[in-house]
């Protein structure tokens, strides 16, 4: 964690920025690299897309929550790396997780 | 948004009422047509699914709170077309998001 | 519901252990079997997965609250059955969802 999770972005486009993002993010949130996930969600639009078939850009990021300055710098990065693969409008939700329901080997957060 | 994520719904089968529904939530939600997207997750059921592979038909709705009898309206609206195309059994899941953590091209809507 | 849902989990490893894993959470959550549902999301990881497009294991739990007890053993059983199907590192959140935002057949829970 954080979780990015998007939909209606090709992976192997974001593969080419992947590293790059995280290192923004790493640099934003003041943390290692190795603690962000990105996955592409496997899906079918059937209204509204982008695309015929392509859902319209989207990412949920789930975290512990850090404070609207570190948000803010975060939906602009991500925002920044989805433009230079030329997806020009995205959305971003950011999800907060509570500490004591989130468990890493069974074991919660707090 | 509103952001209509469906599992174990045929997105074949969505896609005949896809527009129709549009038109009815928009009519609950007093907005344009072109709020709405409407994503099929693709997923593997392993247990309680409606069928040996599908997932129990589900629906979460992402939005910004509209209070409870837009919300009883709109999970009708979903229900029934679901009914429309052979879906006897569903559920469906709020979910709400806060305006100061969603982004619209990097900018939060608050 | 409770609605387990999975990424970065093999679905044919998941459904050697989904019978007893119901078993498991039934017996913590003193509820029938049938309440479970269990799905494994369709993921392409770019970023931080468990391997090169494997997403890191990840479980996401929708319920209604149940207290912390409950939700700390839930954790520890599908840790364990994960385990036992060889994936030694996994995350878990629980979500919850409000009762008067939660629809079965068009009917809200409260």
């Amino acid at each position: 964690m954080p979780q990015l999770t998007f939909r209606g972005v090709p992976a192997d486009k974001l593969l080419t920025v992947g590293e790059a993002l995280a290192a923004d993010l790493a640099a934003i949130c003041d943390c290692g690299t190795d603690n962000f996930t990105m996955d592409v969600l496997q899906t079918i639009s059937v209204y509204g897309g982008s695309s015929s078939d392509a859902s319209y850009p989207f990412v949920e990021i789930g975290w512990f929550e850090r404070g609207q300055a570190v948000r803010d710098r975060v939906a602009e990065a991500v925002t920044a790396r989805l433009q230079e693969i030329g997806i020009a409008d995205s959305e971003i939700a950011f999800r907060v997780y509570r500490e004591d329901s989130y468990y890493i080997n069974g074991v919660p957060c707090s």
